[in-house]
């Protein structure tokens, strides 16, 4: 695993998230973010902050001097003729997460948080980044830095707008800023006749003379067991939608790393976490382009793609990675072409190549995206096979932490290494799918936390524990959260908790009509918070995929979401976050499966296929209805089949003892059973009284 | 009350849902017209469809000779050399709800259907309209009109591709387009190199010799009782909004006729049910121009506005309404203006003059849309009053009706007559506020239905009825759906109303944090429907104002309604229609108040201020949740506390005891007595067993 310094999973997700909620979600975030900021972490790290107003300016040992690559940069802007230079935090591909060879926002401030955007021009040096980071920032950048708060591009064009002369230029990376970021700039730039310059040729890669070079590990295909689709079968499918569509698109551009993957069924190592590789494809409805690194493509692998082929059509031509603007370009002068892209993960340096409109078509994603969000039987059923084993490590983490946290001796970091540890001893486990979030008492209220050694916190039976991880196997991605206490939970843990859970239920047992957008539901995840003013400021869920990132586009419950069919799999995660007190969220994955209901067709419900138990002292059944307490007791005779089997299967016999233990149905032992027994009492007695009278 | 042709309330609203919704609900939308089609309807109307291949044609006597029409355009159309132009259906203010002399695509084609386009080339002429008219349009239209039923921009576009040549020019009215309805067509054509031409002066109009004059009635400003906020603050209250809105707009355009009304707190009476008056504003910092029928303002109201005053800025300057475009461009010379409209409601002839980009502020809505949907405490007061007050027109049908259908001479024509006579005998009345939806059985699963001589149903004591109607008072107005059975309802319709009511119910008692979308949770309306695979195909529910549009957007639970906020109104009316049986809607008018919660603040809730009960005898109180029982019983006592004040107060004594009747609690009558009974007897029981023991 390739660990960039806080490029934790949530960093990276809520940056996603950030970007693509709408206005009022937001506010939430920024909500929480006010109330669970991270300088305390941040802080205990033993530094402190750089002060730039003493004589001489004070710079904590954590600082990185950039007066160099600063001058350096400026050199290069000159000669390209800009005064201002953005450079943001993404990749090409706009990924959710970024090898260390594009961290080039880190590179040039020494700030190594997930979300941010640099400006440079030629006398100041500027970040932008939200409160998460501030105290961060103040640590990690030297003098040359200012640090401005306000992360909206209005505000950074605003403040372009008074820091350099009218018609002068400002350039950027057009592979670095989605089509969005480019007319948000654009939009607030342009009536001060402040232009736009396009360089694609990245002015800080220049300057960066020791930047990570590209792993030298080839791309492997996945193998047969795992596939029901052959490339050549999605090639197929995506022509026939192609000419399906009205608007008739002669090409479909792939820009995301994840659908290149998909597509061919191959996998790389290019990114943490992330089985990806740098890549885009060209497919038309005559070709296939492929561009990647083709020294790192086999000979197998070239047979595999049939690259020397005839027809055309079912042979895939490798170009290098970095041809993709020029082939682009070139296709784009044959007449009578129509380029189909997803707007949302292209990047404007071939979004510019494709304009003027009769040339492209535009969806939100692209077709396959919204093709791969629709799992075949069998990476269904590889799906629910990898978390049956996620689930034994899972389960082993949780029993392990039972009988040793009292002890005293183990900590953050030491659970984050045995769960990672468990999962790694199960077939076919590829890693962790990202930095295990191992979290006690007030460290789990902190949105983007990953324990360090600086901040670990021993676990006790005194603090609550969250424990969110998962694995890449080559059969599927897993990501479940669990949130234990192994003392005496207070009255509003338990409140928080069994709200949570109530959450994950409802919106678990809901049944809906086919195409419903899971943001239209996701409320119900938060009802039973709301009804006592409590809230989460995340999102409820997320796709997962096949050996896959871990946030598994356009499937989940955000706003931009596409609408829920049967097959897909998503995550569902409501949570609670008390500012430096604790931190609850329950996570499970579901796949979508017909519901049968009395009058209708064509409608859907969830199915949990996590299968690891909930805390049970956290859980208040007095709070719940009837139907969750159903729901829930049926969710663990499913955990006692599927888990028992398995345990079995490993012989992991006080495993499964723990596990049974843990998944006792609740029904028989609370209200209903209680009823019944008073019940039967008085009618016991009124017999007797019969009797008597008789 | 002005009534147009087939211009009912579900038709205008379908047609602004449609245009407005996210794809996914135009297909429920879709589903729910194929299965519940008009056709029956018009059908039995007695007349039949056009048959334009026989020889000679068969033309009913219900179609529009539209020869001499049509030759005119054509002569208007070549004068302004365009091959071809578009006639929507739609008013200069993009209005739900157009006057007579706005239906310029009725008078062309003679189809009377609220939702269509025409197109009229020099050769042909077609209309597009939706599955709901196509039969109405084969009756109404002679053979020079051909029928086309995809009503999609793109298919439009696609027939003027090929009909009309290369660098021909395709006229329009650009007051008849939205921004958006412009914007799609300049996507499908510009491609295909046809230029779009606007043409400000309407060619219907030229040749529409007998069309329908502006109404001479006076405007007339709102009694001060009404009134909290005046025209002077709430122009203060919109300055301030540009002064803070940090792009610095020097003024905002009104377009929407609602938005001068509200601003001047004046009304008129241009548009059927609609209090509005053909107008336009143009607010700046320094002026305010006011755009209308001048010599329909009197001395006084001149006198009001401050017509002739010093200094400017709290003056309004009265300009005639068709001099907005000269104007308008005389203010876009000046330098450094920057205007803010709201893009939903402004057309495109007078957007067209504000771009390029920097004298250009948009979003969704003005400011004035969005002040206005939260209403002040004066507001709150008397369209809480104004519902009582309808309360008692609507007791007084439904005592009426269970007392006379039994005889079997009411229908649905005498029963909407009904309602409107007793609605017209309350205080500040204005008449209603749609055309009443008087359906029983199978006319009220139809979507768009209002009777007619023709359809009248007569009401029996064997079909489920449902009565949606509203009234405008001079204080409020009102809009309720109530569904009853004076029979023995089946099984099935008891399934389906109590869980129409489920969802009323769920929505009405959530409670949620400021700041939620409607569309976000409307899912609980639908939710106990899933559960049995029903669902309805049309929204959740809509703002209401004080006299004003009894659909008063952006309120909502449409996807593009803005977030909910203490203090707006909104209907609820989940609803579930079976074809050719019976149709359910419940529907009240809730106002969203303060929630008190247990951990945190800014929470909401509704109440509701519709104060009819339910029919008792669809409810089925075994299928609901102690919650929502418990909420139905509180409502109840609502009811009874204001509504028996209120009948005490008109001297109603009839009504009052029959609202009694039914508004009798469930809970002491249902399970919980039932339970308690149960225990009684049995501990009484065992008590006397005791004694006996003893």
């Amino acid at each position: 695993m390739q660990a960039l310094p806080s490029l934790s999973l949530w960093n990276r997700w809520w940056q996603t998230v950030c970007a693509k909620m709408p206005f009022s979600d937001w506010l939430l975030v920024g909500t929480l973010l006010a109330l669970g900021g991270s300088w305390n972490v941040i802080r205990a790290d033993g530094g402190s902050e750089r002060n730039c107003s003493a004589i001489p300016p004070y710079l904590p040992s954590t600082v990185v001097n950039t007066t160099l690559r600063l001058q350096a940069l400026r050199e290069a802007m000159s000669s390209v003729n800009v005064s201002a230079y953005i450079i943001p935090g993404t990749d090409a591909h706009l990924s959710e997460y970024i090898a260390p060879r594009d961290a080039r926002m880190a590179f040039m401030t020494g700030f190594t948080g997930s979300a941010g955007t640099a400006v440079v021009t030629l006398n100041k040096a500027v970040l932008w980044t939200d409160s998460r980071y501030w105290v961060q920032a103040e640590r990690q950048m030297d003098c040359n830095w200012e640090l401005e708060k306000d992360v909206s591009i209005s505000s950074i064009a605003d403040w372009l707008i008074r820091e350099v002369s009218d018609t002068d230029n400002i350039g950027f990376d057009p592979f670095l800023f989605s089509i969005q970021t480019y007319e948000s700039y654009s939009y607030n730039l342009v009536p001060a006749k402040l232009m736009l310059k396009s360089i694609p040729d990245n002015l800080v890669d220049r300057v960066w003379t020791d930047r990570p070079l590209i792993p030298p590990d080839n791309l492997i295909r996945l193998p047969d067991r795992v596939v029901e689709r052959t490339w050549q079968k999605k090639v197929e499918h995506i022509r026939i939608q192609m000419t399906d569509n009205p608007y008739k698109p002669t090409a479909v551009l792939l820009s995301a790393l994840d659908e290149t993957a998909w597509l061919f069924n191959l996998r790389g190592n290019d990114i943490p976490y992330n089985p990806f590789f740098y890549s885009y494809t060209l497919l038309t409805l005559n070709e296939i382009w492929l561009f990647v690194h083709k020294d790192r493509v086999t000979e197998d692998l070239k047979l595999y793609l049939n690259s020397t082929c005839f027809p055309l059509a079912h042979c895939v031509q490798l170009l290098e990675y970095e041809q993709v603007r020029v082939m682009l370009k070139d296709y784009m002068t044959t007449s009578g072409v129509k380029v189909w892209i997803g707007t949302e993960y292209t990047n404007y340096a071939l979004y510019e190549l494709i304009t003027p409109e009769e040339k492209l078509l535009t969806s939100a994603y692209s077709p396959v995206l919204t093709t791969k969000a629709v799992k075949d039987e069998t990476e269904q059923r590889i799906l629910r096979d990898a978390h049956v084993r996620d689930a034994v490590a899972v389960i082993q983490l949780l029993m392990w932490l039972e009988k040793v946290v009292p002890e005293g001796k183990e900590t953050e970091m030491t659970a984050a290494y045995y769960v990672n540890e468990c999962r790694s001893k199960q077939k076919d486990s590829r890693g962790p799918s990202f930095e295990t979030i191992s979290a006690s008492g007030p460290n789990a209220a902190l949105a983007h936390y990953s324990p360090s050694n600086a901040t670990s916190r021993k676990l006790t039976v005194d603090e609550m524990y969250l424990v969110d991880s998962g694995g890449q196997y080559l059969d599927g991605t897993t990501d479940i959260t669990r949130t234990v206490h192994w003392g005496i939970p207070t009255d509003m843990q338990k409140d928080a908790f069994t709200r949570v859970l109530m959450g994950n239920i409802e919106i678990s047992r809901t049944i809906f009509p086919s195409g419903t957008k899971g943001v239209n539901m996701e409320m119900l995840g938060r009802r039973a918070l709301w009804e006592v003013g409590l809230n989460y400021g995340h999102g409820t869920g997320h796709g997962v995929g096949n050996y896959f990132g871990v946030h598994d586009w356009p499937v989940g419950f955000q706003g931009n979401n596409i609408p829920f069919r049967e097959g897909m799999f998503t995550s569902i995660e409501p949570g609670y976050y008390k500012e430096n007190d604790f931190g609850i969220r329950i996570e499970d994955v579901v796949v979508i499966v017909p519901a049968h209901t009395k009058y209708g067709h064509n409608y859907l419900t969830f199915e949990t296929v996590s299968l690891v138990p909930y805390d049970r002292k956290l859980i208040d059944t007095s709070l719940m209805s009837p139907q969750q307490l159903q729901w829930l007791d049926n969710y663990y005779l499913t955990i006692r089949e599927l888990m028992g089997a398995e345990l079995d299967r490993q012989g992991l016999t006080e495993e499964k003892t723990w596990m049974l233990k843990h998944t006792v149905p609740f029904q028989s032992a609370t209200a209903s059973a209680a009823v019944s027994s008073l019940s039967l009492t008085l009618t016991a007695l009124a017999t007797a009284l019969l009797h008597i009278l008789l």
